[in-house]
């Protein structure tokens, strides 16, 4: 056996959070994807059969008050909150990403005020933040400028109502400074946005140690929710009586069930609703989230780090230079959980990778992006993902 | 055994729809309150559990394209157009009735173009729309007029740009003229938008036969798709190409994995997606619509109908006058698929029916609902309904 197994063996035998891999429905594949997809917690199904057979099979409409489900938007919102540095009453569950990037930036900007007129957005982000962000602007009467996050001191001033900033790159995992750019933003007075969706369950994000204004996230990557599992929109506790949604749909109404024609906002996190939630992949969602119960997110961070460094080195090792160039900073301060490495023929190689039960994916025109989720993934998968790798490459 | 219930068992054995109760869970219940939400399709539970435990569980990342998971939002669209009388190709399924709501206004504004400054919005329709329709008329510059809709054709004029109305209103059960209103809308020069959460699935709606231009509804109601499930929006064949989406998220892009800076848009009804779709929800959407195989909408109607009148007639003999008024229009062509009576002590009286095991709902501040849902609800449950409710208000 050489050296990096034997290597591989160890870590896996000293890894605390190896027995949290039985929490999951895995198989022999390898499975680099939960960026994308999260694996499935073993006891959602039953969960989920729940609410299917008993709470809508048999208590029907009454399950709406007895198996709370007109809460469980906030309730799995403060269930989410400390995984992302967040104190109860923040966060709220709902609607897709896009969706929540859309209130978030509308309400930034109304916070910001009219004279406030340039909405400055990630230029690396995830597309559909700059799409959102545009139509934003557009409603908003304000005009969008695309940068890159290291651009953005230099360009904040006066007229900077919002930023919209992803704390990692979706392509190429580089973690941005959130701390530093909140700061920067804040102190040309405008508002910090920011995109959880590729950090949020794979290293702290300290949202309230680092005063972000309002942030949005996925529940299907990190925090196996499921797929398309509802959103969630952070609003700072400071801000909420100031946020004044683009969506007011009844369920953010201070009385939904007054059916009153007139719009009065509710306090609190319930604000960012919109209309009913849905209850099977938000119930989903809730039951997965019990897979964190007692894991530590510093431990979390310190195994990522642990196996991306272990799978650059076997990278190194078993293919050699030149082959294949990873666009993820060495730099652990700038690296979030996932591997990208650039090779021409990415998606014919991902295809061969896949066949062989290494699953990551292809990110247009030439990325493997390998991502590595600490809660089910080990050492020796890295290796195995490594080495097949090497073999299909050569 | 009184005339009405004799009656009502002969009208149960000559019902060609009765049989399709068995495709539903039912107990003992009288379930009145499908148009709130719609009893459990019998085979639902298992297609959800084969959607957690292998398409989520075992295929993972793989079901996106396997398992069909990225076209289902324009699949399940196809599969409701026929149950609201429109060809396929026009509806997409996702997000909730509201956002919809906001994605159906926000367009038909910008299509009516800039000079057409006024959207009228039925005022007597669910509170979220009129809430959704305030936001949309603000982000678009328009003013917002509530009216009834009785009022719409002589408020009309070259100033409208749009007009939402619901096809049937949620408190009274009054249907309005979809044709009527929607022709005097297309003189006007203004786009209908038409809400069809209470018809959709209780009655025939003929979307293109009448050039209704974008409709909006949810599916947990007649539909039967669940607690929250996802709503879904019409938009005309031949507006399609004009429709310019206030959410344009990355599901909505012309080439969603080419994952351009530049927004481009689908064709088709995919324009109308936003952000990635809640899979578990909308899966368990599609199982539901198979209960309609083979259901024909005009018998669907004509039973509807039948319950109705047979309710009333069976609150008239068992309950006396006085006690309750009765809300819904008796003209056939003015009723939708639920009975609203209105009387003092609405609360109280609906709490002690659900424990005697007739399952309506409460409106504020005084309406008694019962919902009629043809599929599962036959003429002894109305018997019983209505004798239960005589010995409640006695």
């Amino acid at each position: 056996m050489s050296e990096l197994r034997l290597l591989a063996e160890k870590l896996d035998a000293a890894d605390e959070l190896a027995p949290l891999r039985d929490r999951f429905v895995l198989d022999d594949v390898v499975y680099l994807d939960g960026n994308s997809l999260g694996a499935l917690p073993a006891h959602v199904p039953g969960r989920v059969e729940d609410v299917v057979r008993r709470q809508w099979g048999e208590l029907r409409i009454r399950s709406w008050e007895e198996s709370g489900w007109w809460t469980a938007p906030e309730r799995i919102g403060d269930r989410i909150a400390p995984l992302v540095g967040a104190a109860p009453g923040q966060i709220v569950v709902g609607d897709s990403t896009s969706v929540n990037v859309f209130k978030a930036l509308v309400a930034a900007a109304r916070m910001a005020g009219e004279d406030r007129t340039e909405i400055l957005v990630d230029a690396t982000t995830f597309p559909t933040d700059g799409y959102i962000a545009e139509s934003a602007a557009r409603l908003t009467g304000r005009t969008l400028r695309a940068v890159t996050p290291a651009e953005v001191p230099g360009l904040l001033g006066g007229r900077t109502a919002a930023v919209l900033l992803n704390h990692v790159d979706y392509r190429t995992g580089r973690l941005h400074d959130l701390p530093g750019l909140t700061a920067a933003v804040h102190a040309a007075g405008a508002l910090a946005v920011w995109d959880l969706c590729h950090s949020a369950g794979a290293l702290p994000v300290g949202l309230d140690e680092h005063g972000v204004d309002l942030a949005v996230g996925c529940t299907y990557k990190y925090l196996n929710g499921g797929p398309g599992s509802p959103a969630y929109l952070y609003v700072r506790g400071a801000l909420q009586d100031r946020f004044d949604s683009p969506l007011p749909g009844w369920n953010s109404h201070a009385d939904p069930f007054g059916m009153s024609p007139a719009y009065a906002p509710a306090p609190g996190a319930a604000r960012g609703r919109v209309g009913t939630p849905d209850i099977l992949s938000m119930l989903a969602l809730e039951a997965a989230l019990e897979v964190w119960d007692g894991v530590s997110l510093t431990a979390v961070r310190a195994k990522s780090l642990a196996l991306t460094d272990f799978f650059l080195r076997c990278v190194a090792e078993y293919t050699g230079p030149g082959r294949t160039e990873c666009v993820t900073p060495g730099r652990h301060e700038e690296r979030g959980s996932q591997i990208a490495l650039r090779c021409p023929d990415a998606g014919e190689v991902m295809k061969r990778l896949v066949e062989r039960g290494v699953v990551g994916d292809f990110r247009h025109p030439d990325v493997l992006r390998f991502g590595f989720t600490p809660l089910y993934v080990g050492f020796r998968d890295t290796e195995r993902a490594a080495r097949i790798l090497a073999e299909v490459l050569a």
